[in-house]
């Protein structure tokens, strides 16, 4: 049916192999047509897809080191996808995010891997989906879906991810703000690290009343209670982080359905997938040369672009 | 040509009528026809416009005060748009800025306003555009465009700001780490606030050195040199914030030419428009019904909308 170096890739995949998967991962986030042919021709497989987001400085990664430790414990095999919304300057910060990780680097049954977005939300939605079902078909039970910042990527992930955890400081007046700045309805659990500082409690009990106020006024997001939605962890007790053992078994619970959740919403996926498509297409079609009147430019280009949209080939 | 109510208004607005400022704005925001026709009788202005972006915390409020002032007494009309990426809870944060700006409330020279985008970045743009074009109609000589957080957002402002200026808390390694995270590229000018503080030389000091690696590895943003894009700002100073003189001197150098700058990325602002009609139009077509293959889905879905991208009546 394909080439045999395309089903040699998918085999080599299906097998565990992390070259491979690294591969066909960078096929189909280069969008190349021969990476979305493997895709289709994947096993399916399920895995837990968990979004873990929160500000910089959060502690994002310590938690995900405790995940990962423990889910392996369980003999999960566990892949983190580091979801970067922007920037050619970013492999700082995330490189030295993935440093800390390093421990795992010869267990073949972790995979950890940066996703780059070039700017673009929708195409930065549909890699993060096509590397999802590419360690999907390679047997990784649970997929950590990290997202730096405040915004836009936190809710494009929901499109991808099962679930969504918030990792704050505590005693972060800064970290408040940024979810009443717009993120509050994305996570359905928030985490608040570094338990053993003394702001924790009190952020959790802030946490809370955002929560019941948020559901007084008819925006309820998740089908948890308020009091539900808070956990406090400690990432980094080395003695084995009991916070991220609560922690792991609320994902677990949610993925075997003992927990209420609200799932992945399949819809912002798919438009996301719209918008890159079309993203995609305008990069191919030069845009007008006057800009002048920008609504003008933005009808001609469409309309330069249209015939190229309808081109079904192209999946 | 068009109805009397249009007329009137357009009218109203080149007066400087608040009111009538404010009813075409929503008109634009919600992407009436109406308001789109409006808005292209209107007569060209030309205001400066500043994009005021940095994390929660940062003091962004503080500073555009400051600037308010400033501008105010050199007797330019200032009208401040605040930028909310996304979130029906977000009314409280932005309310609390907006209070610290009340000073203003019966200066006819000053005019402040949200923008909500509805969870669409493109949107968001074409909105910020249109309102942008109504205050400079009614005789504002320069726009603030406050953003809230670090992500895409900020990229899009670049498409509708002449310049952008990102303000810092000092002593903020979060802040740093953020700017790592993705937004380097975006600003023109780097203002750290509240220079009276120990950290502030520091943190001013690290930005330039950042800087200058970037350059060093080519990726040069600015025409400005590295040292020169960094302030030190203190928009607190009841006595008269001498930070802030020198960055409404560097914004005015900016307008007149007196200095290097990017200017505005029209090209940025088309490629949202396209977007934001393209979003409208799938608002209206009603998606598959079977959302199981993702990128099947997305394409008929795009097929179905590919007629109503057609139509060449709606600008």
């Amino acid at each position: 049916m394909t080439g045999s170096g395309g089903t040699l890739l998918a085999d080599r995949v299906v097998e565990g192999d992390p070259r491979a998967c690294a591969r066909l991962i960078s096929l189909v986030e280069d969008d190349e047509p021969e990476g979305r042919r493997i895709l289709r021709e994947l096993p399916g497989g399920q895995a837990l897809r968990v979004g873990v987001t929160g500000p910089p400085g959060a502690g994002k990664s310590t938690v995900i080191d405790g995940l990962i430790r423990q889910l392996r414990a369980r003999e999960l095999k566990v892949a983190v996808l580091a979801v970067d919304p922007s920037s050619p300057f970013s492999g700082g910060a995330l490189l030295g995010d993935r440093i800390r990780m390093q421990g795992h680097a010869r267990d073949r049954g972790v995979y950890i891997r940066s996703m780059g977005s070039r700017g673009q939300l929708g195409g930065l939605s549909a890699a993060t989906e096509g590397a999802c079902r590419v360690l999907e078909a390679a047997g990784f039970g649970v997929i950590l879906i990290e997202t730096v910042g405040v915004g836009q990527s936190e809710m494009a992930i929901r499109g991808v991810a099962d679930l969504v955890v918030l990792v704050m400081h505590p005693e972060s007046g800064d970290g408040i703000q940024a979810l009443k700045a717009g993120i509050l309805e994305v996570p359905d659990l928030f985490v608040v690290n570094k338990a053993d500082l003394p702001g924790a409690r009190a952020t959790r009990q802030a946490l809370v009343a955002m929560l019941e106020e948020a559901a007084s006024l008819g925006h309820v997001m998740s089908p948890e209670a308020p009091d539900e939605q808070v956990l406090l962890v400690q990432g980094e007790d080395p003695e084995g982080p009991q916070g991220v053992q609560s922690l792991v078994e609320r994902l677990l619970a949610a993925r075997d359905g003992q927990r209420p959740g609200r799932g992945r919403d399949h819809l912002a996926l798919v438009r996301a997938l719209v918008e890159a498509r079309v993203g995609r297409i305008l990069k191919q079609v030069p845009p007008p040369a006057d800009l002048i009147d920008p609504w003008a430019a933005a009808r001609h280009w469409l309309a330069a672009a249209l015939p190229h949209l309808e081109d079904p080939g192209r999946p």
